[in-house]
């Protein structure tokens, strides 16, 4: 990190180019902000993105600060083929992903400080040929390092301790050390990248009534309790199990700084009702912060100017306010990446 | 029914006699109201609870009509023990359900409308030698009727498939007649119960984002479309299967009748959420409306005065005019229950 040079930076990878994700990185970079961005995408995508929206874009030579309205740094990750606004082209799945990983190595290497992503399209990426379940796990894999999904908006942090699993296979994921991992990763987030000192976390059951004591499955007393139990003795601070139904009652949220919920359609129809405008993905247990947007690509919206862009600034405001709390915690550290074991 | 007595006459079960029941039928009795009221109650419960809250009660005898201030008709279910506030006792278990046996007999004889009950105990009528899980249930084989379970608030109205079910035993539940028979319970009580000519529902997923063609599970492909394309061809309304983190946002519900979730805690969260206090329970496909309180006992508020009575008074409202819908469908006819099948 250059002294002095006090802004967070972040990397920025605006997803499939024929989707939303080019004009909303345009509207992002008009806003005044106290981060630098730094795109890794086609210059040709985000001039037609910015000439569909008549928006002015700055692309600067990477490594310059772009604090400016309109202004974007751009490491040039070309495309096969010129996109098409909502054709998405599987020939243009390399360069999604490799503008992804390029940028991620970016910030393992210290160059940035956090990355936000846009959405890509799984099925076409696939399509051309690469196995990609989500961004999530790439980069996971890439760092190697066993991750938490959280999405949060004002209203809730909701992290996962299963996350794209058929209904079927839940039950049996649901075990001490995944349930564990889960509970110790959002607790040091909570800690490290919110500034909670003493996060109190709301533990789901896995069963309607959280099993109501046995009647409705066993695994809340034969796995989740004992392992709430043992978390309590490290100075946890964690309700539960509690019935998914009332758990999410709004004057019972406001005692939660996150909620723990087993699966995927348990914990998240709350929070993208309450305000999936604003909603954002946060990829917890990566060495840097990395915050995604909560949609899809919107292909049938790409390139009208109709795209709201809250989810994208909602990322990427979060991402430079974690990236801040994690430098100030790492004092005069010269490396932009701090171990969630390192004191708050 | 009398000829020219036009007001819906509603059965009223309190429930679980130390809990907050009692209480909330007396605050129900105060309103003004257009439909007559008939506890099934122990009088002594009833007065125990008038008198904690400073409120008049009058008793009547059965049959009269109560619909003024403060009057509740009375058919007399003696407990065994004088009920203590907070203080289940398992010796009352049998009144309970007795209670609860009688007014719903009233309505399958044509004596009452409809019937309202408040919230029992699980735990304290097992204890009482009752093999009991639910007051749906026992409605269901009292009347041998194949029901489904509806919540609604005044954002939206969720059935479900599966109720009661360990998470683990959901996916094999989920069978083309299981989901035929609620979606065609729904539909039909949306026309007949709530009037609405051609109502739109929304079917859900069972996996998350909804198996995304067939990755995340196959149940959509292999039984969830089907069944609902077969609905299709015979008229009914039907959107889905959906993703159900996004099903429920604001945008979307407002074109939805009801939404049609595959289990408990895929489908009731969000409705809890979104306003728990008004929410109602109801039971569809008996012969008559039933109609309950979407809360417990509130063991530790009862005989305090503080309980919210909004959701009796909800269930009440709802529960009468879905008495006079029927009756008014049923046109010259002199019983209260019409069938499902009945013209609107």
């Amino acid at each position: 990190m250059t002294p002095g040079n006090n802004h967070a930076r972040l990397a920025l990878v605006p997803g499939e180019p024929a989707g939303v994700g080019p004009e909303l990185c345009v509207r992002l970079a008009q806003r005044p902000r106290d981060y630098s961005l730094t795109a890794f995408a086609d210059a040709r995508s985000l001039r037609a993105a910015a000439a569909a929206l008549g928006l002015p874009l700055q692309l600067l030579p990477p490594g310059q600060p772009a604090l400016g309205p309109g202004e974007l740094a751009l490491v040039e990750v070309t495309n096969a083929v010129a996109p098409e606004f909502g054709h998405p082209d599987p020939r243009n799945a390399q360069a999604v992903i490799a503008a992804l990983l390029q940028a991620a190595q970016g910030c393992l290497d210290g160059t940035y400080d956090g990355v936000v992503t846009g959405p890509v399209h799984k099925a076409v990426i696939n399509e051309g040929g690469i196995a990609y379940t989500g961004t999530t796990e790439l980069l996971a894999q890439q760092a190697g390092s066993e991750v938490v999904m959280m999405l949060a908006n004002d209203v809730v942090r909701v992290a996962l301790v299963t996350t794209h699993l058929p209904l079927r296979a839940v039950a049996d994921a649901i075990s001490a050390r995944a349930l564990t991992h889960t509970l110790l990763t959002t607790h040091a987030a909570l800690r490290h990248d919110f500034g909670i000192a003493e996060p109190v976390i709301a533990v789901l059951g896995l069963n309607p009534h959280a099993g109501e004591a046995g009647h409705l499955g066993r695994e809340e007393l034969d796995i989740i309790e004992p392992a709430i139990a043992t978390l309590r003795a490290q100075g946890l601070r964690l309700v539960g199990p509690l019935p998914a139904d009332t758990a999410f009652l709004p004057a019972k949220l406001r005692g939660f700084d996150a909620v723990v919920a087993m699966y995927h359609d348990q914990g998240l129809p709350v929070l993208k009702y309450s305000g999936f405008e604003h909603a954002v993905n946060l990829t917890l247990g990566l060495p840097y912060p990395r915050v995604a947007v909560d949609h899809g690509t919107a292909l049938e919206l790409a390139g009208q100017g109709v795209a709201d862009a809250s989810s994208l600034i909602a990322a990427a405001d979060t991402c430079a306010r974690i990236a801040r709390i994690r430098r100030s915690a790492s004092g005069t550290s010269s490396t932009s990446t701090i171990s969630k074991g390192s004191p708050a």
